[in-house]
């Protein structure tokens, strides 16, 4: 690292978490999934990985959760270096605005998704995983498995099922799309599959290797693989930069400074592209749809070590 | 019939229909469903029944055709008898403006359609005869052979078929409702359903003599039966002459002044309070989906016999 | 009249008004422009008047107030007879939807408004009057006055002023439609001429007196002159049935099933053609911007005179 | 420089200005605003000031040219140093999704603007411009002078008046706010500011200069003066990054990587934190109202010299 020695960034996580002891309590843990209410609210773990291998972590870490949304990043990754840049004939690499917008937008913009992130666009990205794999679970699951270096990393039974009882909004958006013709796959195959990379388990410390290929110009740092080319990188950093927490981009670009996204399972992942990937996770939410404390530590973190983009 | 006698009806249905031979041609045959395309364009009939069952007729009013949306009519009938004012919780009364609304409005107006006869209004009929019948296919059925006095009444399989295959932007609709709560029914059924009310086929004739209870204070002239109450059926009739016409209500009203609703199939069904009640039907359509030549026969109709409510 | 003689009529009144003193209290007055505030909130009024000359009142009948949103029923019967069909070019026939829609649905649809009673509509009709006549004020008081028979008619100053004060919505309305060229005239112009229209200041007998034309086929029944003609006559009939009550069309044509428009004064005008013009007024609105009682009292005169159009 | 020494960043930029050269044509200039069009469109330049004060430059860099919207966040800094954080209570930070929603999510968000950058954000800048100055303009020409150093800068009368001869959108704006209270002082103030601040020129040199504060952590490198807070420079340089480029924000953000503003002038203005300023002209624009010479020079640049923030 150029700007901290090793043990001042331990110190500073540290600190942090010791800081944010007082802040649990703050928001709610998210419910429109039944499953995702069973986990205790005041976990909070966050885990750092520099593109030279160095670790720094603090709380629970070790522990795993559900990635939820930060999934999206990963299919989007796999699709984009199989399908290139004819990807975006079918989805829009711009921020979407509001929440409300959702399906109007979608109905206005003719079943083109804005973005991969929200619903519609991983949707689009499932679609085309399912018409570039034979086995789109397994080669979904192998590559998380690889990225994070770690042969047993799973799904959520539970949620998953949970995810798929309450699925009507993204069968509501699936159908839309059909009707425009931007989904090629049974409509079934694409929403589970979805499904089931939502329900994905994963640590902070796993979550924060797999997601250092972003910050390190596409490359695996573990197998020296280019998963992406360094431009693909760059332009899911963007995306991230600009469309990765749901309503609160501007919020999270301005407090934190890193192309990052995040899930309703409390976890955000983040990137400083040629630096570091880092993880957080506490399952409370605040009212956009992020987690409390993992913003919080973020923004506590760019802010003390300057290690920021902007 | 008060302001005409027997034989001028018989022969201004003449006139009308020798007059629009020049005009056929125009329009196209519905093509989002592929069997509906499967006509002959150029058919033309239509049919008056008055209260004191008197019959007049031009064309091919012997000749059956898919009635589609105009279904959307009796099973609000048959469901607003049962469920009673309760029924406006979860259906609105009010014109939907325009179609572009149709996802963006529902979204926005969280799951309440705005009348029975756009598509998710008619879905939740359709789902509140399901939770009222135990077998609603049958009860569907039974009620429009009634109505019309022909047991043979059916549907068309291919075109029930062809409406299921074709039935994403429904899909989505009521996806979208469910997601708001506003659907108590297993949606596959409820959809099954729509399907195959939409796909019943009538001729001119049975359908001005299935519609002639709307003109007739709620009881069907055939049988004396008191189908809805006078007050429904003068809430279903506010409800045609106001929504009945997609996105040219506004026009049919001005041109024919009759409540009245039409289907993609080319047919148009139309009733005078207290007079007659009276189909057309040809498969052509105009850019709003309503048949050509049927508004234009029912315009020349009022027009001449200066018979419309306004 | 052909159900009622004149005493039945009279004694309708009469007891409709005294069931409406234990309503009074419902709804408050309109108070987005202060002025109308300044009223009696318990006023009530209702006055017929048959194509026979013939006139049955009951309450402050003799009082004025604002008709506010009725004009513009009287504007657009000015413009529609001096322009024909080309009018059409620039405003709609059909209903609008909802209230929320009023600058959206605008602009998605490029700056023509749905119809010409929402705000916007009524706007390019003044913008018309403007360019059709020298002297566009003097030119709609002196039509009011020929169709009322009273040339006293005036408007009210303060209400003129109050609704100039508080017009930032319709200011926002005509910059969008002149955006996309829809307004010809300079904007302050067209304004003025609105907000004038709207402060007129009729009595319910007046103003049952000046809607007679549109139930007389489009002729004064004073002069005999011929006001609109029979085809345009119908054609507003048609739009106040569709779009006379705001988000409250339908409710309207159910419970009265007569043509007619409100106002936010707390009018309503409606009209059977071939029969009579019926005016009502008490001050207080429901959520929906429509008099209380008004509505009430035209929903029993028809309900128990059986005098209406469904 | 820490990446690259003197000689080759002027090679660069002599390298990018002649590979543009065949790409001369290309675009439109704007033409929403006549006078706008009185503009040689095959102009290009480009001009870097690193925060050591070295200037590297190519091709037209000394002409002046309407900055239009970069305007908007020179107005912002003035602005948000004196109003702090209660600004955001008026205004928002968050992308706007598609230009389609200008009026309609403004409508759905009562009145206020999703960012400073959209015309309503900027409108409620001038609002809040005009309650902190006595005189705004002066103010904030005084502004761009200091900040660019040179006392001669100025703005184009033909330009500002024909801006606020085509300004109904602007005033649909305005009054639609107004509508909902959030703009405080007279409308025509405010939109006369708005108009006055979009018609100032500046040379390339100029604004490329007048920027380098937000590249400095908020101090004017020049006089040495805090603009802005270190804080409230990032908060401006991540809402430049998030909704600087209308509805290509995603794709500056790949192609160039830097936070930056464009106008319709043809101007893009984009800085890197801690490194340089950076200002491109050409005034053909691509189908979004971004420069295409401009948005190529810069994209070429940041990947040459991998001076990104990505």
């Amino acid at each position: 690292m150029d700007v901290c020695d090793q043990t001042p960034l331990q110190a500073v996580l540290l600190e942090i978490g010791r800081e944010l002891e007082s802040c649990k309590g703050e928001g709610n843990v998210a419910d429109y999934i039944p499953e995702l209410g069973n986990v205790n609210p005041d976990k909070f773990g966050i885990h750092l990985t520099t593109l030279a291998s160095e670790h720094f972590a603090y709380g629970d870490t070790e522990e795993k959760f559900s990635i939820q949304s930060i999934s999206k990043v990963f299919s989007l990754a796999l699709v984009f270096e199989r399908e290139g840049e004819r990807l975006w004939q079918r989805v829009g690499v711009e921020p979407s605005g509001n929440p409300f917008n959702s399906l109007s937008q979608l109905e206005y913009e003719a079943g083109i998704p804005r973005n991969p992130f929200i619903n519609a666009g991983a949707l689009v990205i499932c679609d085309h995983l399912i018409s570039h794999c034979s086995m789109p679970k397994q080669t979904m699951m192998g590559f998380f498995r690889t990225l994070a270096g770690n042969p047993l990393i799973g799904f959520n039974q539970r949620v998953y099922e949970s995810e798929k009882a309450h699925s009507y909004r993204n069968r509501a958006l699936i159908n839309l799309m059909k009707s425009y013709g931007n989904i090629t796959n049974d409509l079934e195959l694409v929403l589970d599959l979805y499904f089931f990379i939502c329900s994905i388990e994963m640590t902070c410390r796993e979550l924060a290797q797999a997601a250092s290929f972003l910050a390190n110009s596409g490359v695996n740092p573990l197998t020296r693989q280019q998963v992406v080319s360094s431009s693909k990188a760059k332009r899911i950093n963007t995306i991230m930069q600009l469309c990765g927490f749901y309503d609160e981009a501007g919020e999270f670009s301005f407090k934190v400074g890193l192309p990052g996204k995040s899930g309703v399972g409390g976890g955000i992942m983040a990137v400083h592209p040629g630096k570091y990937s880092i993880a957080a996770w506490s399952p409370r939410l605040n009212a956009k749809g992020n987690s409390c404390l993992a913003m919080k530590a973020l923004e506590l973190f760019t802010t003390r070590t300057k290690m920021s983009i902007f």
